[in-house]
C-alpha cells in the first residue's frame, strides 16, 4: 500500500492516519475519541462545555482507553463582562416565545455558558500531558501557551483566513487548521468577525498552505474519501472531520438533531449567532429563521445561550430551539462506528490516490 | 503523458483540455476566447452586456479567430417590470453620494441594463451555431431551449445547489456547472435567493456529482493547478476558471480593478447586490461597505445598476463605486497570456496527478 503523500502531520502528531476527529463540544464523547485514536487517527476531546471535574473525568477515561496520542480542545474567548442592557434587548426578542410556551420571560437564567481555557484547565493539561492541545477562537495568553508547550503538547488552532493562519504560526502553533466556511459548529474566527468575508475551503486551503511553513490541516465540508484526496491535492497534511462523526454511535447527539442531520441537504445550513452569540453553522430551524440567522440583538458569546436554554428544555424533541450544528456535507456521511469510519476514510483515500478510483 | 482521469467533458465538448474560461460579461474579449480555444481549452464569450450588434460582431471575431469549439454565454433572468417606488427608495439611499459629487440625484437614468436571452439572441445562435451555449440564472423558456438544441449546441448552466443541478439536468442540460460560493461575479442561483445558505465548492461539488448523471464542471476558487486536481478528485469532469483570466492581457479590466485584483487577499471579497440588484462576489469597496454588501433597498436585477453608473463615471479611477468582481482565490493567479495560462494550468495539473508533485 502506498504512503500518504504528505507525512508532516503524521510525524508531528505521531499518528498513523492523517485524520483528525473534530472536537465537537456537547457531541464528542470519550468513547468517540478512544475509537478514533485506536483506529490510528487523532481523536479530539472537546472541553468547552465541561467544568474542571467533567474534563478530568473525560481525560481519565480517554487515557484509560487508548495508548495512542490524543488531542484536547479548548475555547479561547475572552469571557464577556455582564451586559444587562444587551441581555434585556435579547430577552425582549425572545419574550414572545417564552410567553407562547407558558414561561416567565423575566425568570433568572443559568447555564448556557462556555468556559475559556484558563490556569485551572492548564493545570489539567499539565497533569494529563496530552500529546496535542487545540484551541478555537484564537490562542490563550502567552503564559498559558508557554505552560502548555512546557507540558510537552503540540499546539494547533483554527484559522478562517490567511491572516489568522499567519498569526497562529507567529504565536507558536505547530500546525494550523484551515477552516473553510463549510464547517459545522462555531467559526474559529478571531481577528475579524465579518461573516460576509469568510472563505470557502477550496480557496482558503492553498492560500494558507502558501502563507505558512507549518503543516496545514484542512477542515470544512470533508465527509468522505474524495474530500481527503482533494485536501491533499490542495496542500493539506491532514484533514479534520466533524459532521461525519456525528453519525457514529459514539456521538452524543439528541434524536431530533440526528434526524435533522440525516435529512440535511447541501443548502440546509447557515451561519447563526442566535444560540450562543458567536457565528456557528447549523441546520436552519425555527429560531434561526425567525430571529436570525444572524441577529444584531444576540449578546456577546456565550451570553446569548442562557436565554435559549429554557426554550429548548420546554420543547424537547421539536428542534425549534436546539442548535443543530452541521457542516455543508452531511449528505456524504454514512452511519458507522467511529473507528471503522476512520479506517474506511483512510483506506478509500489511499485507493483513490493509488489510482484505483481516481483515474476512472 | 497521462490522460485526464475523467474524459466526459472533453468528449462532450470536443476539446483537448478540460478547462473552461468563465464567461465574464464586461471583462471577456473575443481575443481571450480565441486564445483559450486555440490552446485547447473552451473559451466562453459573454453576451450579457452586449446588444445584438455587439454580440454578432464578437461572434464573427471569435469564429474568424479559432476553428476550435467555443461557448457563448447568456443571462436568463426575467426582465423586471418598472418599479418606480423601489427606484425612488434606491435613489434616496444613493442621494448623499450624488450630492457630494455634485450630481443631480433626480436626473434621468440610462444604461446599467443586462439583456436576457431572447428570440433575437437565439437567432444569433442559429446563425453562428456555437458548439456550446451556457446559461446563468437558470434556463430560458422551453421553446428557446428547443431552438438552441436544434441548432446543434450542447447546453450547460450554473447550479449553486444540488436542487438547481437536478433542475438543470431534468430540463435538458448536457452538463452542469457546480458553482461554489467562492466564485467571482454574479451567483448563478435561480431556485433560491437565500445567500446565507449558499454552499462552498468543497461540499457542493461531490454532492452534485452524486446527484446528477451528466458531467459536472467545477467553478469557484480554482485559480491554479492544485485546484484542478482537487476538483477532479471530488468528481469534476472539467473546471471553469474566471478570476485567473482577469490577470491576462486579453482581459478588458479597468486599471483600478486590475490593481484591486493584484492586492486582493483571501478575505477581500463579499457577496453584494448593490451594483446590479443580484448577489455577486466582488472586492469590498466603499459602496459595498457603506450601502451593503447586501442591501434590502437595491431594486430588482438589473435595475440597481442604472443609478450606480453616474457615480462610477464621475469617480473614474477611484474604485469607490465600481464593481470589482473577483473570486476568493485571486492571490493564486499569475499575470500571463490566456493561451499560455490555459496550457500551463493543464500541464501542471497533469504533472500533479502523475505524481511528480502530489506524492512529495
Amino acid at each position: 500500500m502506498m504512503d500518504w503523500p504528505d507525512q508532516r502531520a503524521i510525524k508531528l502528531f505521531g499518528i498513523e492516519l492523517p485524520i483528525i476527529q473534530a472536537p465537537m463540544a456537547g457531541n464528542t464523547t470519550p468513547e468517540m475519541v478512544i475509537a478514533v485514536c485506536e483506529a490510528g487517527g487523532l481523536g479530539s476531546l472537546a472541553c468547552a462545555q465541561y467544568d474542571l471535574r467533567q474534563a478530568s473525568d473525560a481525560l481519565t477515561a480517554v487515557q484509560a482507553g487508548t495508548k495512542g496520542p490524543y488531542n484536547v480542545n479548548f475555547f479561547c474567548h475572552t469571557p464577556p463582562l455582564p451586559d444587562p442592557d444587551a441581555m434585556r434587548r435579547w430577552r425582549a426578542v425572545l419574550a414572545p416565545y417564552y410567553l407562547a410556551l407558558g414561561l416567565d420571560p423575566e425568570a433568572a437564567l443559568t447555564g448556557g455558558g462556555r468556559t475559556p481555557f484558563d490556569a485551572d484547565f492548564c493545570a489539567l493539561v499539565e497533569e494529563f500531558r496530552p500529546e496535542i492541545v487545540s484551541f478555537h477562537f484564537g490562542l490563550p495568553p502567552e503564559p498559558l501557551m508557554h505552560r502548555v508547550k512546557a507540558a510537552g503538547a503540540k499546539i494547533i488552532a483554527s484559522a478562517t483566513t490567511v491572516a489568522e493562519a499567519r498569526f497562529l504560526e507567529a504565536h507558536g502553533c505547530d500546525a494550523v487548521i484551515a477552516m473553510g466556511l463549510e464547517a459545522g459548529g462555531h467559526r474559529g474566527n478571531f481577528l475579524s468577525d465579518d461573516m460576509a468575508r469568510q472563505v470557502g475551503l477550496f480557496a482558503l486551503l492553498p492560500q494558507v498552505v502558501d502563507a505558512v511553513n507549518v503543516p496545514v490541516i484542512a477542515a470544512g465540508g470533508i465527509a468522505d474519501a474524495r474530500g481527503i484526496v482533494a485536501a491533499f491535492a490542495l496542500g493539506a497534511s491532514a484533514v479534520q472531520i466533524g459532521t461525519a462523526y456525528l453519525f457514529t454511535p459514539e456521538a452524543k447527539v439528541p434524536a431530533v438533531h440526528r434526524a435533522a442531520l440525516s435529512a440535511a441537504a447541501d443548502d440546509a445550513t447557515a451561519l447563526t449567532n442566535v444560540f450562543t452569540g458567536r457565528p456557528a453553522r447549523g441546520i436552519v430551524n425555527r429560531l434561526m429563521r425567525e430571529v436570525g440567522p444572524m441577529s444584531a440583538d444576540a449578546p456577546e458569546f456565550p451570553l446569548a445561550g442562557a436565554a435559549i436554554a429554557p426554550l429548548r428544555a420546554t420543547t424537547e424533541g421539536s428542534g425549534d430551539f436546539v442548535n443543530l450544528w452541521s457542516g455543508q456535507a452531511a449528505v456524504l456521511a454514512k452511519e458507522m462506528p467511529a473507528g471503522a469510519l476512520t479506517r474506511e476514510l483512510a483506506r478509500k483515500a489511499i485507493e483513490i490516490m493509488e489510482g484505483k478510483h481516481f483515474f476512472l
